[in-house]
């Protein structure tokens, strides 16, 4: 059958080279980058854009286009090369300014700054985990909406080292169990890393370790020739192949055409003047630095064009018959907005006036999820003790794809990530996990931020007074990880009052916010106020006589702090008790509020179960502190609360030394 | 075959069933704990010990002892009934205080405080890649010190969390590229996790997942039966398989006994008072809760000794033929020493007097390397980049044992835990990354600090000042996040000489430990001093007049502080310039030397491109700090470094402003 063919060959070649040669120039021009991916892959990523992206070049928004992820996203020189060539609205000086501050071709792909990409990445593992966030949000849509509205798929473009990377593990074993299989993965399968030749550091078998995983997969023996490459997407695509995810192992040659073609020596630094004129005469492109044919640029963009033109019409005329409802759910996902007032969030009050914040926030997720459709996620396998599931829902699948719980499995680093996808495709994920293992998904959270995407995420178990679980339970350091983090709001609620504003502050912010709850029923107080806590902090018992001191209090340790305030109240100290659920929100207040919470020139102390590294800008020194700074520890929740100094008899008497 | 049993099965079984009882009593006593894993895989952990554990139980600290890690860290109860039973030192009244405050048997395994516990778990995976860590050390000690001397078996028990963490496929890729054929994983697969069956949310082949990882693979259809447990391992170690790891897939039944066996009811909590009686009814013991077999825990422990008495006696006579080398080797090892003296790290100074702190660690690591031999460890990839590596030895595989070169691949996770598995064989393991990734391996981190274990972390690339790469490569959050771990030391030397005293001072105080290096070249300052580097800070330029401000910087902006000192010196001010390259050995000082470096009183200026979180505790407020509280951006590193404010002309000003 190699004789019928839908394309003539020459034009893809040629296309091919021009984009090679475009990225080498780049990469030159910037004297920084990865020529080895942009001279081994163009021809996957050309292959895949000519014959089967579905994209408007023209609107690089569009809800169904196909979607694309460089996982190795050091290749970016030939993603944009290639966009550029494609048609994208990418303005050809821009790729001189290659790597350049402020240029929308930076280092790596970043989305929402480059016309035609669609995620961010760049460290290795994310992209591939994050296209499992955008194969379950297709999924999940196409039910919702219906598969005249929703039918794309997910490409990515991943290299070894993507595939080494644990977290590519986690995420391909949960696209298996899902079955999603319009999530195709192009491996640029080189046998080179950064140190040196693959097998080195890497000799598994790739197909047996996909196939173990529940996916398909295929191989393309020579990665140069764009038709067995095509044939391989077409199978992936066609429904021949069991209902799986797809791996296609495209054997490619890292630095094709270099003289040092296939070692890592054109990994990840430019190439020499002369390799780069050699290499240009035997693509048989011109010599002189950015000069690109524009007739192979027209090709491609018209071939795009063609393909595509009819299915963007069906698409809006498919538009044109949905009913109000989901075209007013279209208008939400689009506009990428909450559809609930936030007034709506309901809450029911126990009648001991006691909850855990881990079990308000659960009942506030069920309560959202009734009016919004969109809000869905999952956790990694502590459901019953985090609570944030959303419970008429059925356990999301390809076959169950209208269910929004997802069940994550142990794989912390991938659920991270994997909601990064989700809230690219203007869905809201939240994810659940104990608070000390946020270490394990540090790494996608951080992508968060970055994209600045609202993901909600909802760490419980949130310090020592876990208790019998011990140290590696029991999170010391890690809100002041997050809180150093840019892009990211931390809330730390003391009550359900403060966990219901909590969540209307990250509806309403719509930022990337995690949510760091309590294990145990504490008192749900009078003073707390759910409409304060996106000031981030705010008094909560004023002082009754003149202002001696402040006493800033987070979570669980509120309770404790009422009571020291009380104990420091009726021996007749005039002390003010502020809550502060976040310190960012509360640090983005005008200077007059922040003054107006905490005068200077007050003492003021600190109560929080976790490391001081956080708090040194409101208090004058450690003494002022009750924090933990070392590890914790097992044994019943009073006892190391006790053995920690987390009690009123151990505060009290030291506030009040240095109020002397 | 079956008919020819090396042991009575009555015995075995006895003693399964004992440890059964005592650990569902002590869960039952403490309230807490998980008494699924101690129903379902007691007959795994017993029979090991029973048939197969090479130990001294006098002597839990032997040098050849077998590795037991119990990756499923959540099974402690499991763990201390066995090693009680077995005839370790744990005295029987501290298994009724399981879980509670200061005993000797907390919520999960922590090493150094439970007789024969070799490895702290409990976040999942971390046991399974910890092992693997253990599993190298051996054989690179027994190339050493030859087969007379080292010649353990590692064993692991996992369950499915475990395989469902990112962190054990890194870490079972590397073992099976390296053929780590003395490691056997138990895997306790009972097809139930905490949020219910496996099935919804592992669905992977395993066998064909470890097969295509180069693992040998076997099954064990009954769990309950030890004699086909007991075969399986026989096998495993026996040498008729290939020589490649082995995990035994082993079926049990989680919670077996109970009434609700084979569910996730049993998973995490206490069963109830009649199920635990029903349960020992069933067993055929005791009631009366804390009522052991004598005669049982005598037979276990006499078969253990009787095993390896032998063994114990011709390992002693080997160490007596050993030549003196060799034995002052191990004399070294087993006291878990520095041989060299510190004042023998060598650095050839560069003429033009300018090095990149990233390419002065590796030169010190390989002139450490060459007078001592246990130093050993590699990079995730990206070695020509940290320059970590030792350049004159192998690259470590169990054909090459004597490598002392880890090509870890781009596996950062399961690098660190594995890292701590070579510490905990009293090797000096560094591992080295880009800063950024920190991240990724963070979970592993976490662990040397709280094993207390001497791991050097290298992390070049360490701030804004990467440049082209961009904001995923850049970070800034990251120094909080070390500084905030408790018994974790983080330095950021400024140039050469502050490199080597960060090593000195690391291979002194044998902490785990961080060193945060840069990739551009720097000055070498004639004030910088190796010595003073352990102290954390230090006077790298006195005031010239009176002393007006201080300005702390660390790492590669101290360069930057330099000129930014020489400017207002120029402009008459009394100014002194500090080094602080590590925030907790300052921290560790008595108060007269931290007010002697940073009197009280006087207005101190921080210039670190990092978050201001780490720095409130030195300056007033945020007019004070030259910090980093944005992600970075792609460009060039003088562009950014301007964008973001590291200039002498955009310092200078606002600092005179302030002195004003």
């Amino acid at each position: 059958m190699k004789a019928l063919r839908k394309e003539e060959p020459n034009d893809l070649k040629k296309i091919v080279d021009n984009v090679r040669a475009l990225g080498i120039d780049m990469i030159d021009e910037a004297q920084s980058g990865h020529p080895g991916i942009v001279l081994g892959a163009a021809p996957i990523l050309t292959t895949l854009y000519y014959n089967h992206m579905t994209v408007d070049t023209n609107n690089d928004k569009w809800l169904n286009r196909d979607r694309f992820v460089m996982s190795a996203g050091h290749g970016s020189a030939l993603l944009y090369a290639n966009l550029f060539m494609a048609g994208f609205d990418i303005p050809f000086d821009e790729l001189k300014r290659f790597r350049q501050f402020s240029s929308v071709t930076p280092g790596h792909p970043e989305v929402g700054i480059t016309s035609g990409v669609d995620v961010s990445t760049g460290p290795l593992g994310q992209g591939i985990a994050t296209s499992v966030g955008l194969a379950i949000s297709e999924c999940f849509l196409r039910q919702h909406f219906g598969k005249n509205i929703f039918d794309y798929y997910t490409y990515v473009l991943c290299g070894d080292g993507d595939l080494m990377e644990g977290l590519s593990y986690e995420a391909c074993s949960l696209a298996g169990l899902l079955g999603l299989h319009k999530l195709i993965v192009l491996y640029d399968s080189n046998d080179v890393t950064l140190d040196g030749a693959l097998k080195t550091s890497f000799n598994e078998n790739i197909k047996e370790r996909f196939e173990a995983m529940n996916w398909n997969y295929l191989l393309v023996n020579d990665g140069e020739n764009t038709f067995d490459i095509d044939d391989a997407i077409t199978k992936a695509k066609n429904g021949a192949l069991p209902k799986k995810p797809t791996i296609i192992e495209i054997k490619t040659t890292i630095g094709k055409y270099s003289k040092n073609e296939g070692t890592s020596l054109v990994h990840g630094s430019p190439l020499d003047k002369n390799d780069i004129l050699d290499i240009k005469n035997k693509l048989g492109v011109r010599e002189i630095p950015f000069t690109i044919s524009l007739e192979a640029k027209d090709n491609f963009h018209n071939h795009i064009e063609k393909r595509n033109k009819d299915k963007i019409r069906v698409w809006n005329e498919a538009i044109g018959c949905l009913d109000n409802e989901l075209l007013s759910d279209l208008e939400l996902l689009k506009n990428n907005k909450l559809p609930i007032k936030i007034k709506d969030i309901y809450y029911d009050y126990p009648e001991d006036g006691k909850d855990a914040t881990r079990n308000v926030s659960g009942k506030i997720i069920n309560s959202i999820s009734k009016s919004y459709p969109f809000l869905i996620g999952g956790c990694a396998d502590v459901s019953k003790s985090t609570t944030a599931r959303i419970n008429d829902t059925l356990d999301f699948s390809s076959d169950t794809a209208g269910g929004r719980n997802i069940n994550f499995g142990i794989r912390e680093n991938a659920m991270a990530s994997i909601a990064n996808g989700m809230a690219l495709s203007n869905l809201t994920p939240f994810v659940s996990t104990f608070f000390s293992f946020s270490d394990y998904l540090k790494p996608g959270l951080r992508m968060s931020a970055l994209m600045d995407l609202p993901v909600i995420y909802v760490f419980t178990h949130d310090s020592i007074s876990v208790g019998e679980d011990g140290p590696t339970h029991e999170p010391v350091e890690q809100l002041a990880m997050l809180r150093a983090l840019p892009n990211f709001d931390t809330y730390r609620p003391a009550d359900a009052n403060e966990v219901i504003g909590a969540y209307k502050a990250v509806l309403q912010l719509r930022k990337p916010a995690a949510l760091v709850l309590g294990r145990n029923k504490v008192l749900i107080q009078d003073s707390t106020n759910s409409g304060e806590v996106i000031k981030g902090a705010y008094i909560i018992k004023k002082e009754a006589k003149k202002l001696k001191a402040i006493i800033i209090a987070t979570g669980e340790e509120l309770e404790l702090a009422v009571n020291v305030y009380n104990a420091l109240l009726e021996k007749g100290y005039g002390i003010r008790l502020v809550s502060m659920p976040s310190m960012s929100r509360f640090e983005a207040n005008p200077k007059e509020y922040k003054e107006e919470i905490l005068p200077s020139n007050v003492k003021t102390f600190v109560i929080e179960a976790s490391s001081s590294l956080s708090w040194y800008k409101y208090v004058k020194d450690d003494d002022y502190l009750f924090t933990v700074n070392r590890f914790g520890a097992s044994g019943k929740r009073g006892d190391i609360l006790k053995e920690f100094g987390f009690t009123v008899e151990n505060i009290v008497p030291k506030i009040e030394e240095l109020l002397k």
